[in-house]
C-alpha cells in the first residue's frame, strides 16, 4: 500500500487565551525581538500512514484529528496531505 | 513597516523518544486507524512580525527559534517565512 506523509496543525481557537504564547512573546522582547504582533503556540503532528488510496488516507487522518489530536472545544486543526512517496 | 507571517516548526530530533507520539499512535490503533507507520508530535509556532525587510525578519525569527522556541539538545526547528501581506 502507498505511504502517505501528512502534517496536522493544531492551533488554539482565536478566542482562547495562549499563556505559552504570551510568555514567549514577553521573553522575545527581552531578547531584543520587539516587532512581534502576534505569536500563538500550537501543535504540529507529523504522520506517515499506509492507506489504499488518497481518499482513505484523508478519511483516517480526519478521524484521528477530530478524535485524538485536537480538542474541538478549544482547538482547530488543519490537514496537509502529500502524495505518496 | 511590513508585516511578515511565519511559522516555526519545532520537532524532536529523530533519536529522541516521543512518548506523546507513541501514546497517540496506540490510541489511533484502538480507534481503527491502524496504518500509521510513524507519528511524531511537535510544536508549530505562528508568528506575525513587523520588520524593515525580509532579511531582518529572518534574522529575528532565527534568533527566536534558536534561543526560545527550540531546545537544541533534543529539538530541531524549521522556518517557513511568507512575504508580507
Amino acid at each position: 500500500m502507498p505511504l502517505y506523509s501528512a502534517r496536522v496543525l493544531v492551533s488554539l481557537r482565536p478566542s482562547v487565551l495562549d499563556p505559552a504564547g504570551e510568555a514567549t512573546r514577553a521573553a522575545a522582547s527581552r531578547l531584543g525581538v520587539d516587532g512581534i504582533r502576534r505569536l500563538r503556540v500550537g501543535k504540529a503532528v507529523e504522520v506517515e500512514l499506509e492507506a489504499a488510496d488518497r481518499q482513505s488516507a484523508e478519511d483516517q487522518l480526519k478521524l484521528l484529528s477530530d478524535r485524538l489530536l485536537a480538542n474541538p472545544v478549544i482547538e482547530n486543526w488543519a490537514l496537509e496531505l502529500q502524495d505518496p512517496t
